[in-house]
């Protein structure tokens, strides 16, 4: 069966995660519904990987195998924009060999997170912008981020799923971290940017709640340091960031294969 | 009784306009309904203007006559809040003497249009933005917006309401723009801002609709330019933007009057 890769875009606000799930709404089985207006089989949407509620993606990456090769790719977008909700649009389409999976072929992510410290958050930034009045220590941010580059064990900056292997292998949560850096969009927003090789489950969020505790003076740096150069069995990040400015940015399947 | 003014900020999408109509729910409605959780007496919110269904406001002004300034100025923003969607935050207040009134005492106002050429558009754009996916001539469009500015008789860019006086008098539809320009956002996204003594109703909607059909190629210029320096009762701006675009952005109420 031929098999297709697609880029898709979507806002977190009308979903209940990118996974399938009884009795609630998922990217996924949104899509998934979008193929049976074009096949009489049911085909599997195989995504980059899960997002949770309320996290949003600019460039989502899934691939799907299909019953014939019918369509164009670049006719692709439409004829699934025309059975999606406006909340969900694809934006590119290729055929590809079946040794790609999007999933596993994946060699990196880039996440974005927006934060605003507006004193009274904006209506438009409802859902898309963590709301967080504190002041903060830009340098002292800075600093912290820097920290999470390189290779390191994010054993504290994970959230068990209760799936993991028994024992749990060594390097289970060693990733690395190839750019973490801020960004001030304006004098009340700033956006955080992560890339690296993979990303735990929670561990974004994790990150960027670790990183505005320190540069709100909540946390003490050498804590911080602490929990990722020499991270134990208990040792945790002090926060978790809400969903609500999480974005999946783009999935990186290397220089060769640019999608 | 004591006045107060407000400024506040609203997401147009989650209502049917600025003022109240039977079964809808119109954001001078949600306000005033707010008060009633403050004092035992109905409140009159009176607008600098209305806004239409599905057009936004970074800062509309309003006032209101309470019995009583019982609420310190800078308490005003979360006493309303509190009781207000997260659609709606109310942003500053200021008492003011009895001679002010957010309509009359209004000397200017500043409107932005957000526009967006993407092919595909963002599902965060949704309701924010004018889609207009086609080729902008974006050196025709600044000249048609420099046409603009000044004092015109902008009749081919009034919608009637059907309350205007008989006969209609000859400066009816006298107005100055003092500003008129183009800002590119980024590749795909664009913004016209429209500041001015005052707008007519569906104003800035037929101004946009205009200078976008000039800049696509759908409308000559020397039309365009006939329509402002040359009104006819019959001359009408060829195309009404929707109100996903529009945001009030400003009301100006003097340079001795700052809010």
């Amino acid at each position: 069966m031929p098999r297709i890769r697609f880029a898709v875009t979507y806002d977190g606000r009308s979903f209940a995660g990118w996974q399938i799930q009884p009795h609630v709404v998922t990217v996924q089985q949104t899509l998934q519904e979008a193929f049976s207006h074009i096949y009489e089989v049911p085909v599997s949407v195989h995504g980059s990987g899960r997002t949770d509620a309320g996290v949003h993606a600019l460039n989502q990456v899934f691939h799907v195998d299909i019953p014939e090769a019918n369509i164009p790719e670049d006719r692709w977008p439409m004829a699934l924009n025309v059975h999606l909700p406006r909340a969900v649009r694809v934006l590119r389409a290729q055929y590809v060999s079946t040794d790609f999976h999007s999933r596993f072929s994946a060699v990196g992510k880039t996440y974005r997170y927006a934060i605003t410290q507006d004193p009274i958050p904006s209506p438009f930034d409802l859902g898309l912008t963590w709301h967080l009045p504190y002041t903060i220590d830009f340098d002292l941010l800075e600093t912290a981020l820097h920290m999470l580059e390189g290779e390191h064990d994010f054993r504290s900056f994970a959230a068990l799923r209760g799936n993991e292997p028994n024992p749990i292998p060594s390097d289970y949560f060693v990733r690395t971290i190839t750019e973490a850096t801020l960004r001030r969009t304006n004098q009340t927003h700033f956006e955080l940017t992560f890339s690296g090789t993979g990303f735990l489950y929670r561990m974004v969020r994790l990150l960027v709640g670790g990183v505005c505790r320190v540069a709100t003076g909540r946390y003490p740096i050498e804590e911080f340091e602490k929990i990722i150069k020499a991270p134990t069995s208990t040792s945790k990040s002090p926060y978790c960031a809400p969903p609500d400015g999480l974005f999946l940015v783009r999935v990186n399947y290397g220089a060769n294969d640019p999608f």
